[in-house]
């Protein structure tokens, strides 16, 4: 961050007309965005939403309540503009694009083997990596990926410890033996590659989709995009870049929380405190996507205000 | 509301491509806009936000971290743009509105005397009548009037008991000597008007921009037109309504929880869960007008997704 626009977009803040304080959070995350942007009175004009699919190799484990081919199906339905993202999108004037990730090369079960090997990871991270517009100045990356809760669930047990059942959750909502099913999935990938580096555990239990995620996220922080982190599967895929490199994600607010049961529990090991709390379990972006217009309120308030001089308002 | 446009859109809902539920509140929202329009998919095509403004007898009492002069100044700020309100009204696409009413007259000290008189009272409530657009979809309405959190927690006191301390807080940021002149200065007009029918308290303890909104409220009852409440003073002005008439808030949603310390316990006693929780307390219709995008997303949402049969995608 710039401390420079950090200490000047302060100083404006403090003198916009309002009382010390009185826009609550919005005042902080007007300034974290102009510290990134390295300016003191930045404006958001093109806010970009990517949206990645893969598919899963542990889907055959019977671990979701859709069939693999819905993966491909809602990549149809983004292309014509009918998802909930797309809406989203629309709604924040955002721009979107969507990257299916070889649908008809699901990564391997990894249960048996690391679901990517090196080379398949890092194109899949180069898919992320490139989506990300160098023109945008608000990022969000959404995923859509039939069975990728389970693939979540794994890396953050992986990461974090504590046992499958702390981190399996309903997904997109499978019953009482679908959980069961998630659960001996995740305890036996976390078994098997549990040990490894982070970004090995992003190649060994994570999917193309996951990956191309974290690609976009390390990409935006080069280019000082300010990123809004999704639900579950999103943050399961930022964590592996914090726990690699401690303070990764500085550029990255949290929009939401999200009803998949251990969503709160990654929110507070990656240290972020999320912007809404209504009870979204889709994916795709849409927690995130529905934060953007608080951001843009944010900044649009640190930046478009008057001052008490400009506006002739007397002070306390 | 339109039983038959709700039924629609909750059928609707059902069909959209996503899980069951998987959008939580936003889907909600969305059913329960539609029902008050009338149409089953329903857009929002025209918010407005109405902002009115008031002085206050009681200022001369010292309930305030500001002089009231500041009342009069800041509807220029308005009128310029240069308030966190305009910001925030442009970044949800709303047409804003300003009011100032009689500035020049304050109200009567309510400690001594009611605050207005009925006829007062009735042509600031007309003010805020006359305010609504019959073409509007979707209702903020704020307010600007140095002093109007000490009638707000007067109003609160005199309609839900307990005692002064409980509904007094510290506004645009009075220290501890005015939060102590606030508690008195509240404890004597509830002692002075408490007993009084809800419509009354509004006049005796309330001010012409609180009447104001109220007005507004009961308005977009009459054109079906959804209002999402602001803060402390909003949702006081509101509660006369709902304690005159139950159920006169149905339109009306939460649109966030301010930092005044009050807040939560009015919005329990008017049923309301907020959208946000930021720790706003500005006013101006802020807190409502940062939420307009949640609501115009939840109908953007249910009205332009897919249904998995157009989409071709397979359900469960």
């Amino acid at each position: 961050p710039d401390l420079e626009a950090k200490a000047g977009a302060e100083a404006r803040n403090s003198q916009l007309t309002k009382p010390d304080g009185s826009l609550g959070r919005l005042e902080e995350i007007g300034i974290w965005y102009a510290s990134w942007r390295g300016e003191a009175r930045p404006r958001i004009a093109q806010p970009q939403v990517a949206v990645f699919a893969g598919n899963h190799g542990v889907t055959a484990r019977g671990v979701s309540a859709f069939p693999a081919e819905v993966t491909v199906q809602m990549v149809a339905n983004f292309e014509h503009g009918g998802a909930a993202i797309n809406q989203l999108a629309r709604n924040a004037g955002a721009i979107m694009s969507i990257h299916p990730i070889e649908l008809d090369r699901p990564t391997a079960d990894f249960t048996i083997a690391p679901a990517m090997s090196e080379a398949e990871c890092v194109a899949a991270l180069k898919v992320g990596w490139d989506a990300v517009d160098q023109q945008s100045d608000l990022l969000v990356v959404g995923e859509m990926g039939i069975g990728n809760t389970t693939s979540a669930a794994a890396i953050a047990n992986a990461l974090f410890g504590g046992t499958a059942a702390d981190w399996v959750g309903r997904g997109t909502g499978v019953d009482d033996a679908g959980l069961k099913i998630k659960e001996e999935v995740c305890a036996a990938g976390v078994a098997l590659h549990g040990g490894k580096a982070p970004l090995e555990i992003l190649a060994s239990l994570g999917g193309r989709e996951v990956a191309a995620m974290a690609g976009g996220i390390a990409r935006a922080r080069m280019l000082r995009i300010p990123v809004i982190l999704d639900g579950f599967i999103c943050c399961a895929a930022a964590a592996t870049l914090e726990k690699a490199v401690p303070g990764a994600l500085d550029h990255c607010l949290a929009g939401h929380v999200s009803a998949e049961a251990a969503h709160p529990a990654v929110l507070r090991a990656i240290g972020k405190e999320p912007l809404l709390s209504m009870g979204l379990r889709l994916g795709e972006g849409s927690g995130a996507g529905l934060a953007m217009p608080l951001v843009k309120a944010a900044v649009e308030c640190l930046s478009g205000m008057a001052t008490f001089a400009e506006a002739g308002v007397s002070g306390k």
